[in-house]
Protein backbone atom coordinates (compact mmCIF):
# COMPACT_ATOMS: atom_id res chain seq x y z
CA UNK A 1 0.00 0.00 0.00
CA UNK A 2 1.14 3.81 -0.63
CA UNK A 3 2.66 5.20 2.77
CA UNK A 4 0.70 8.35 4.18
CA UNK A 5 4.50 9.02 5.51
CA UNK A 6 7.76 8.04 3.87
CA UNK A 7 10.37 6.37 5.62
CA UNK A 8 14.05 5.41 4.80
CA UNK A 9 15.91 2.72 4.00
CA UNK A 10 19.45 2.05 3.68
CA UNK A 11 20.50 -0.70 1.72
CA UNK A 12 24.69 -1.73 2.50
CA UNK A 13 25.39 -4.48 -0.16
CA UNK A 14 29.12 -5.85 0.91
CA UNK A 15 31.96 -8.53 -0.12
CA UNK A 16 34.23 -9.73 2.72
CA UNK A 17 37.77 -10.00 2.83
CA UNK A 18 39.29 -12.38 4.42
CA UNK A 19 40.27 -10.54 7.77
CA UNK A 20 37.98 -11.79 10.26
CA UNK A 21 39.84 -9.91 12.46
CA UNK A 22 37.24 -8.44 14.73
CA UNK A 23 34.30 -8.03 12.40
CA UNK A 24 31.88 -10.25 13.80
CA UNK A 25 32.18 -7.98 17.25
CA UNK A 26 32.10 -4.79 15.63
CA UNK A 27 29.50 -5.59 13.11
CA UNK A 28 27.26 -6.70 16.50
CA UNK A 29 28.34 -3.63 18.02
CA UNK A 30 27.45 -0.90 15.47
CA UNK A 31 23.90 -3.11 15.32
CA UNK A 32 23.19 -2.17 18.84
CA UNK A 33 24.48 0.78 18.18
CA UNK A 34 22.18 1.48 15.64
CA UNK A 35 19.55 0.31 17.50
CA UNK A 36 19.81 3.10 20.16
CA UNK A 37 20.12 6.02 17.62
CA UNK A 38 16.83 8.37 17.20
CA UNK A 39 14.80 7.74 14.35
CA UNK A 40 15.73 4.42 13.93
CA UNK A 41 13.03 2.21 12.81
CA UNK A 42 14.48 -1.40 11.92
CA UNK A 43 17.82 -3.58 10.86
CA UNK A 44 17.68 -6.53 8.69
CA UNK A 45 20.64 -8.60 7.66
CA UNK A 46 21.78 -11.77 5.86
CA UNK A 47 24.94 -12.67 4.18
CA UNK A 48 25.66 -15.69 1.13
CA UNK A 49 28.76 -14.58 0.51
CA UNK A 50 27.50 -11.29 -0.63
CA UNK A 51 26.41 -9.45 2.57
CA UNK A 52 23.32 -6.87 2.69
CA UNK A 53 22.49 -5.08 5.94
CA UNK A 54 19.47 -2.75 5.43
CA UNK A 55 18.91 -0.15 8.30
CA UNK A 56 15.52 1.85 8.32
CA UNK A 57 15.33 5.75 9.41
CA UNK A 58 12.11 7.92 9.70
CA UNK A 59 14.53 10.69 8.15
CA UNK A 60 17.28 11.46 5.96
CA UNK A 61 18.35 13.72 9.53
CA UNK A 62 18.88 10.41 11.01
CA UNK A 63 20.91 9.02 8.07
CA UNK A 64 23.04 11.17 8.79
CA UNK A 65 23.48 11.46 12.19
CA UNK A 66 24.35 8.15 12.00
CA UNK A 67 26.90 7.66 9.26
CA UNK A 68 28.73 11.13 11.21
CA UNK A 69 28.17 9.25 14.83
CA UNK A 70 31.75 8.64 15.91
CA UNK A 71 31.41 5.29 17.05
CA UNK A 72 30.48 4.72 13.61
CA UNK A 73 32.83 6.41 11.84
CA UNK A 74 36.21 4.24 13.48
CA UNK A 75 33.78 1.46 12.49
CA UNK A 76 33.88 2.66 9.02
CA UNK A 77 37.58 3.20 8.73
CA UNK A 78 38.45 -0.39 9.82
CA UNK A 79 35.88 -1.87 7.49
CA UNK A 80 37.75 0.01 4.53
CA UNK A 81 41.46 -0.81 5.91
CA UNK A 82 40.24 -4.35 7.24
CA UNK A 83 36.84 -6.16 6.19
CA UNK A 84 35.60 -5.30 3.36
CA UNK A 85 36.46 -5.95 -0.59
CA UNK A 86 33.60 -3.68 -1.58
CA UNK A 87 30.82 -2.06 -0.71
CA UNK A 88 27.72 -0.41 -2.01
CA UNK A 89 25.29 2.12 0.14
CA UNK A 90 22.02 3.19 -1.41
CA UNK A 91 20.14 5.68 0.74
CA UNK A 92 16.41 5.06 -0.26
CA UNK A 93 12.83 6.60 0.36
CA UNK A 94 10.57 3.65 1.39
CA UNK A 95 7.39 4.20 -0.77
CA UNK A 96 5.02 1.32 -0.81
CA UNK A 97 5.37 -1.62 1.34
CA UNK A 98 3.45 -5.24 1.42
CA UNK A 99 3.90 -7.71 3.69
CA UNK A 100 2.39 -11.10 4.04
CA UNK A 101 2.16 -13.37 7.34
CA UNK A 102 1.29 -17.22 7.06
CA UNK B 1 26.65 11.38 -4.61
CA UNK B 2 23.25 12.75 -5.54
CA UNK B 3 21.79 10.61 -7.99
CA UNK B 4 20.59 12.99 -10.80
CA UNK B 5 18.48 10.21 -12.49
CA UNK B 6 17.19 7.89 -9.36
CA UNK B 7 16.33 4.34 -10.37
CA UNK B 8 14.20 2.06 -7.79
CA UNK B 9 14.64 -1.04 -5.48
CA UNK B 10 12.38 -3.57 -4.34
CA UNK B 11 13.45 -4.95 -1.13
CA UNK B 12 12.09 -8.55 -0.65
CA UNK B 13 12.44 -9.58 2.70
CA UNK B 14 11.20 -13.58 3.97
CA UNK B 15 11.51 -16.19 6.11
CA UNK B 16 10.69 -19.66 4.81
CA UNK B 17 8.78 -22.42 5.51
CA UNK B 18 10.51 -25.96 5.92
CA UNK B 19 9.17 -26.97 2.56
CA UNK B 20 11.81 -27.15 -0.18
CA UNK B 21 10.11 -28.51 -2.24
CA UNK B 22 10.59 -26.85 -6.09
CA UNK B 23 12.05 -23.49 -3.65
CA UNK B 24 15.97 -23.14 -5.30
CA UNK B 25 14.78 -24.26 -8.85
CA UNK B 26 11.75 -21.59 -8.79
CA UNK B 27 14.46 -18.82 -6.82
CA UNK B 28 16.81 -19.72 -9.63
CA UNK B 29 14.16 -19.03 -12.79
CA UNK B 30 12.92 -16.30 -11.05
CA UNK B 31 15.83 -14.25 -10.99
CA UNK B 32 16.57 -15.55 -14.45
CA UNK B 33 13.36 -14.54 -15.80
CA UNK B 34 13.61 -10.92 -14.05
CA UNK B 35 16.90 -10.11 -15.36
CA UNK B 36 15.45 -10.38 -18.92
CA UNK B 37 12.41 -7.83 -18.10
CA UNK B 38 12.44 -4.48 -19.37
CA UNK B 39 13.85 -1.90 -17.49
CA UNK B 40 16.09 -4.68 -15.17
CA UNK B 41 19.24 -2.95 -13.43
CA UNK B 42 20.40 -5.50 -11.26
CA UNK B 43 19.80 -7.87 -8.55
CA UNK B 44 21.17 -8.99 -4.88
CA UNK B 45 20.19 -11.98 -2.99
CA UNK B 46 21.55 -13.44 0.72
CA UNK B 47 20.25 -15.38 3.44
CA UNK B 48 20.84 -16.08 6.69
CA UNK B 49 17.62 -18.13 7.98
CA UNK B 50 16.36 -13.98 7.29
CA UNK B 51 16.35 -13.91 2.98
CA UNK B 52 17.16 -10.97 1.87
CA UNK B 53 16.94 -9.98 -1.97
CA UNK B 54 16.76 -6.82 -3.45
CA UNK B 55 15.91 -5.98 -7.09
CA UNK B 56 16.81 -2.57 -8.99
CA UNK B 57 14.86 -0.89 -11.98
CA UNK B 58 14.91 1.87 -13.73
CA UNK B 59 11.01 3.04 -12.94
CA UNK B 60 7.92 2.00 -11.36
CA UNK B 61 6.35 0.94 -14.32
CA UNK B 62 8.89 -1.89 -14.70
CA UNK B 63 8.63 -2.74 -11.20
CA UNK B 64 4.72 -2.73 -11.69
CA UNK B 65 5.51 -5.20 -14.71
CA UNK B 66 7.28 -7.28 -13.49
CA UNK B 67 4.77 -8.09 -10.52
CA UNK B 68 2.39 -8.60 -12.89
CA UNK B 69 4.11 -10.96 -15.09
CA UNK B 70 2.53 -14.27 -15.65
CA UNK B 71 5.37 -16.79 -14.59
CA UNK B 72 5.92 -14.46 -11.48
CA UNK B 73 2.32 -14.57 -10.61
CA UNK B 74 2.36 -18.24 -10.61
CA UNK B 75 5.61 -18.11 -8.49
CA UNK B 76 4.38 -15.95 -6.03
CA UNK B 77 1.09 -17.70 -5.43
CA UNK B 78 3.15 -20.87 -4.45
CA UNK B 79 5.17 -19.11 -2.36
CA UNK B 80 2.32 -17.76 -0.46
CA UNK B 81 1.24 -21.62 -0.34
CA UNK B 82 4.12 -23.23 0.29
CA UNK B 83 7.61 -21.09 0.57
CA UNK B 84 7.69 -18.27 2.95
CA UNK B 85 6.15 -18.20 6.53
CA UNK B 86 6.58 -13.96 6.39
CA UNK B 87 7.74 -11.68 3.77
CA UNK B 88 7.69 -7.89 2.96
CA UNK B 89 8.30 -6.17 0.36
CA UNK B 90 9.29 -2.66 -0.09
CA UNK B 91 9.14 -0.16 -3.18
CA UNK B 92 12.11 2.32 -2.80
CA UNK B 93 13.35 5.17 -4.46
CA UNK B 94 16.88 5.49 -4.80
CA UNK B 95 18.37 8.99 -3.91
CA UNK B 96 22.05 8.66 -2.99
CA UNK B 97 24.74 5.84 -3.23
CA UNK B 98 28.43 5.36 -2.44
CA UNK B 99 30.30 2.56 -3.37
CA UNK B 100 34.08 1.62 -2.14
CA UNK B 101 36.28 -0.91 -4.22
CA UNK B 102 39.43 -2.15 -2.64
Amino acid sequence: MELQKPYFAVIFTNTRTEDDNGYAEMAEQMEALARKQPGFLDFESARSGLGISVSYWDSLEAISKWKTNLDHQAAQKLGIEKWYSWYKIRICKVEREYEFRR
